[in-house]
């Protein structure tokens, strides 16, 4: 059952995305291994123009352009707009559909998403869905395995195959005028969300021109683009597992605030339709809260939320998982089934004989190296020897605690047939049931 | 079987501890309940005065006193020194020998702990034994059941029913000839270490009589009762469990830095023996250091430490009963057992009356509300309907998250007789063996 077979509804994912040269029959320069005759035909030039180039010509620009307060603060503020149309637009609205929005919203998203500079919606959110859908494989366009830069931004510097990428269903975007509408008109969008509109905001509203240009345009896409890029290799890099470590994606702080709060990213990928990354209110994440107050204003709708049951249940298993795997290193004692049978005057008798021989619970301790560090003392632990010390042990004399009997257990050497009062106490041992004490 | 009979090493708790006055056969003033007309009686005036009157006599006379700097240098010192009196000499050498001194060392710590004016090595070592073996039990001389000031110092202020202590086994500290030795000239020494000392010391070295009375005595004592009662109060009220939570001792830094680090009391109750009390570097815990310094310097030997192994035991323990709390507070779905078995042919007819039934690993669920919902697409949830979509749901298809079986389990509505290829699932899924993928 290949995807392709399953279903039609597949969007044919080579098309339009991709140059008007690409022939899928022929064989794709990344069929070659890089050479020095040929490695130039690896690389992605324009990528590289306008990733590369064109900042490092702002950087350039920006030595002999003085920075005016009201163009600094005109930057910032349209930074956080085409941030958020890549994580609140691009991302969860149009990748994952994680809520609704009216259509003034969408043009809004996808007007400010453009002038992010990081390629149209319909692009980027194939991509991106591929992208959790094979997760960490082949077929993951910007694989963390593939190594940090790449995640970041080799992937696009560099040729891929586009055969390589893993087909996605979106037929739904194909549905949203609006994404159909940026994907054709795309570099006009670009052009004028990028840096003509910034630079005629500045030019009209406080006569800075090139400030507006240099720093509200060039790179002001510098920075959104490299916050932007970090969702691919920081997310996928720093930070904890707490839902799920068989993937690479990881929750962090540093994350979140390089990137409008889609640094919670291993939950994110194991609830990719909730419209939150961050799920503490204490959390950064300001698209969830943008996408929370387009609610309020009646923009936004139908946000999806997993059950928090649902998400406890993830953190739960992944914590078992990991208490697991340290119970597994611990030494836990020779099992109570590895241990020789001893009969009950063989024990007596041993005991009798010098070797210091507690039974408790049925099961058979030689404590002889222990007496002497017995913090109970000497003389108690010596009463028990040659005895059935379980009631003694348990409370009759002293309560011993946890760590005690975890001690206890190291020091097994045989159990006794007929096992005494053995078969209850191992049941209760099993169902984990204590003596009842106040609880804190 | 109770202590008293099965062993004769027991001390007589009740002598020589007790004021001579004390006749056990006559009924004690605490048996009978607190009135108007004799609550004075149930006052222990002597401690009031030692731990309530004196301080406030210094404070005073600290108005008029003026301080200087090499007497507050001192005072510092000295509070240093009679704090470690008690914790490294009281507590974990003479209360839990944790740890071997040598006869200066102990010589020292008797003195520099008499000095601290909290009673006498003896005395002090039976309680705090009593409260480790009867902790929050009515036998606990300073149970914090009672109330966060009666643990700290209500205990000391209140008079005392000598019969309800516990009784503890003191027989080693008999044997000591320095412990007896302070026990039996406490008065002197406590006034000659907790007054005459530091006064001399500040009188002969910088001629500050009175600074060195007020200060480094009376103001000094005051700090490091309050100090060291917070191992008391404290440290069974505020921070974590990570060891055991039946009892009421707990872990935390603030407790840790007041009381030269007797703050990680959870390990403590714990692995009581153990020379340490905070086991991570970073932890604070003077007291360890002191003592490990004492080591290096040929004064104290035999410095007893719990197996990392058996630490670690108790921590995964506990980590686990928490784990279990939570589990036990989600949903889980309608346990399997507890599903209608259904036919196969039943089955496929209800999905072809429109139920939006799907069969994953032998288990029927109903989509119906989710298929809107669900985050691959109506499309390609439909084409598992009236199937059986394992295969599909496993991988086949698209390889389902974690969530997503969670989500799938709440989902469920009958097991399909004869169980298709439920059997070998259900044991994977108990096993908790997952397919590998590369792990982070
Ligand atoms: C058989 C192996 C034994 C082991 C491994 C063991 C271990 C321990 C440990 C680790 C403690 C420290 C407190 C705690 O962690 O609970 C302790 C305390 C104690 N044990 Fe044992 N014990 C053993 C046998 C006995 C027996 C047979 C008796 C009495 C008949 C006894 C009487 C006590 C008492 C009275 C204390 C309390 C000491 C105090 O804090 O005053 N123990 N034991
Ligand atoms: C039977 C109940 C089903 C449930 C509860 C369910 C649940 C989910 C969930 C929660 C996701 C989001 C990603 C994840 O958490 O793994 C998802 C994604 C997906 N599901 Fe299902 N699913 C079901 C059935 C199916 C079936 C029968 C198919 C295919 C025949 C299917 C195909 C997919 C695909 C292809 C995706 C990936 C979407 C993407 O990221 O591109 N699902 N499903
Ligand atoms: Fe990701
Ligand atoms: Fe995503
Ligand atoms: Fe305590
Ligand atoms: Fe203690």
């Amino acid at each position: 059952l290949s995807p392709e077979k399953t279903t039609g509804v597949m969007a044919k994912s080579s098309e339009p995305n991709r140059s008007r040269t690409y022939d899928p029959r022929k064989p794709h320069i990344t069929d070659t291994p890089m050479t020095k005759a040929n490695w130039y035909k690896h690389v992605n030039w324009l990528n590289v123009t306008l990733i590369v180039g064109i900042p490092l010509y702002g950087c350039v620009q920006a030595i002999w352009t003085p920075l005016q307060w009201k163009t600094a603060v005109w930057t910032i503020l349209y930074y956080f707009m085409t941030g958020l149309g890549i994580t609140a637009g691009y991302h969860r609205l149009w990748a994952h559909t994680s809520y609704s929005a009216t259509l003034p919203l969408r043009i809004f998203l996808a007007l400010v998403g453009g002038g992010a500079v990081e390629g149209s919606v319909r692009w980027w959110a194939r991509d991106h869905r591929a992208h959790h859908r094979y997760t960490d494989t082949d077929k993951d366009p910007y694989s963390v395995r593939k190594g940090l830069l790449y995640s970041h931004f080799g992937w696009m510097l560099m040729k891929q195959n586009p055969k390589r990428i893993g087909r996605t269903d979106i037929s739904d975007l194909n549905e949203d005028p609006v994404v159909v509408w940026q994907h054709r008109h795309y570099l006009k969008v670009v052009l004028f969300m990028g840096l003509i509109f910034p630079t005629l905001v500045c030019g009209f509203g406080w006569g800075d021109w090139l400030g507006g240009f240099i720093y509200g345009g060039i790179l002001r896409i510098f920075f959104v683009q490299q916050a932007t890029f970090c969702v691919n290799s920081l997310a996928h890099w720093l930070g904890d597992q707490p839902f799920d470590d068989r993937n690479s994606p990881r929750d962090h702080v540093i994350t979140a605030i390089v990137t409008l709060g889609e640094g919670y990213h291993n939950f994110h990928h194991e609830f990719p339709s909730d419209y939150r990354n961050a799920i503490e209110w204490h959390q950064y994440d300001p698209t969830k809260w943008s996408i929370w107050v387009w609610k309020q204003m009646g923009l936004a709708f139908d946000l999806k939320q997993f059950k928090q049951n649902e998400i406890e249940k993830g953190r739960v298993q992944q914590m078992q998982k990991k208490l697991d795997q340290k119970r597994s290193k611990l030494d836990w004692g020779v099992p109570l089934d590895a241990l020789p049978v001893m009969e009950w005057d063989d024990f007596q008798d041993q005991a009798k004989n010098g070797r210091g021989l507690i039974a408790v619970a049925g099961v058979v301790h030689d404590v002889t190296d222990f007496i002497k560090h017995h913090p109970g003392g000497k003389a108690m632990i010596k009463s028990g020897m040659g005895k059935d010390a379980t009631a003694m042990f348990n409370g009759g004399v002293y309560m011993h605690s946890n760590a005690a009997h975890n001690l206890l257990s190291t020091m097994r050497v045989g159990v006794i047939r007929g096992g005494c009062e053995v078969e209850i106490w191992k049941r209760a041992q099993r169902e984990n049931k204590d003596v009842q004490y106040v609880k804190d």
